[in-house]
């Protein structure tokens, strides 16, 4: 499949595209906020939301309908959240692509358009959703209004498994050991982002460490610190910064200007220092959520293996009921 | 001021409002969140975002325009990031409301319509931002496709203040020492919450919490609690939930029994026990907010006195430069 073939049809189909809501649960919700904020950033005739899929389904925009395009992701194929946010996107008329991983889930239904991606280590990202929804995103942007950073994108996307190979090495030789350390030392811990990287911010939170490594952590924005969660910083207080490499930096800037004078416990992952300096400095902030999710993947890993914890231990989901 | 002058004047001046977008930081910016959930609940013309001041500025929407209408609040007034997200959007050729409590601040300012709201222990609801955004809101699709809901939430605004009143006994009576108990016992715990009150979540942890009483916590989505961070969940580990009196409240009731079968430690705030019955079902999201903020200043007021910690005192904001 192709995403200008994807864009096309849903353009037949529905005429024009008015707004594009895109819904998912947990880490599949994360890969989708970056083409979110970049519709939002970029699109002069489409705006953008972003919903966990059981806040779609009980309380659904009431724009939704025929011009709507709604992107749902679930990796498994079968999250019932998901599903049902499809279903009712698919009711009210609007164009619906779902994501997964998994041929002949719930999700791989007829009447939407179906998008099955492989997973695994090798993979590249423009395979992948962190690297299918900007795709999906630009194609409908250019095709409706022409977007000027196409170029920009297609050729940042190219170039992040190599810039991903190369981190995940640093970071290996540079933060990992460091960060099983600390969070050894810290039974709970603060970790801060922003723009679209805060996508990961969160993720790395609930997914990489409430999840698979049940650590205790909160997840905070940059900018937000500054506005009551700062007080809590003192020397003794564990705090994990992802300093972007886009426009956002500014934030990230500010919060690592404070947190170095007030705590003695702050390690920092730039994307800057992880080779986002390749990609084109317009197109960076829907790009590196992908760098940053690896780099959180080998990070989990190591507290993994330090703890004796596979990140692949669950107690909970699908296992109980709930 | 009145809201349905505001918007009439908005109205004759832009011809028509296509997206409203909602800014602020940290507080002011909680207070926003119900009416921006609103408009994209009960708008079929215009969409909504909400954003911190410092990503409305450093990423601002390319669809800001003429026919965007902004909200800026800083209850200050001289927030410095509230004020640029102010006069950006000017420049951009938006519509825009401020909301201060301070009259003569920066962003009472001749190019804004400037709303001088007063503050205090017994102004009604209908006066605070959390009051006048959802009416403003309502008289903006009250005017430009009609909102058959509008009595409905003039009604249950009017209700709010004996609701609280009310309530602040209650939860004295039942929840405050209880709370401040958990607080000695627990260096660090979860809340969580759903729908518009997820607002009043993220403001419990950020503002009433980490700012003003140096308490270490996390804020959580109702839903996105079982995509990832259930798995943190087992004996001693405390979680204060917030039940919602509306239609999200299905997602509350989730996570409520989960919680009830796999911690000791949990503590619930549920809305339709503290009066908001009373209100129309169709309009509770949209003012709830109000209880569940009222409730937490209590709660942190008790806390504050176990501790002896007054939420006056601060160690940064304010105090140094950043």
């Amino acid at each position: 499949m192709k995403t200008n073939e994807v864009i096309s049809r849903v353009l037949a189909e529905h005429e024009e595209i008015t707004e594009i809501y895109w819904t998912a649960c947990g880490g599949s919700l994360i890969d989708l906020y970056p083409s979110h904020y970049m519709v939002n950033a970029e699109s002069a005739k489409t705006s953008s939301g972003w919903y966990t899929a059981k806040e779609f389904t009980v309380t659904p925009p009431k724009r939704l309908g025929k011009h709507s395009l709604v992107i749902v992701c679930s990796h498994s194929g079968n999250t019932q959240e998901a599903m049902d946010a499809a279903v009712l996107a698919y009711e009210k008329g609007a164009a619906v692509v779902t994501l997964t991983d998994k041929a002949g889930s719930k999700v791989d239904d007829p009447r939407f358009i179906t998008w099955v991606y492989p997973w695994g280590d090798h993979v590249p990202t423009a395979e992948v959703p962190l690297g299918i929804c900007p795709t999906l995103a630009a194609e409908l942007i250019k095709a409706q209004e022409g977007f000027p950073k196409y170029d920009a994108l297609t050729d940042g996307l190219k170039k992040m498994d190599g810039i991903i190979e190369n981190a995940k090495n640093k970071v290996n030789a540079e933060l990992s050991e460091k960060f099983a350390d600390r969070c050894q030392e810290n039974e709970f811990f603060y970790i801060l982002g922003s723009g679209a990287a805060f996508s990961q911010t969160y993720g790395f939170a609930i997914c990489s460490l409430m999840e698979m490594q049940r650590q205790n952590c909160c997840y905070l924005h940059s900018a937000e610190y500054f506005h009551g969660p700062f007080e809590c910083t003192e020397k003794g207080i564990f705090y994990f910064l992802q300093m972007s490499s886009s426009q956002s930096r500014v934030m990230d800037e500010r919060a690592l200007s404070f947190l170095k004078a007030h705590t003695d416990r702050l390690m920092v992952l730039d994307a800057m220092e992880y080779g986002m300096g390749d990609v084109d400095a317009s197109v960076r902030a829907y790009l590196e959520p992908a760098l940053f999710y690896a780099m959180n993947v080998e990070l989990r890993a190591a507290r993994g293996k330090r703890f004796n914890h596979s990140p692949e231990i669950r107690r909970y989901m699908g296992i109980e009921n709930y």
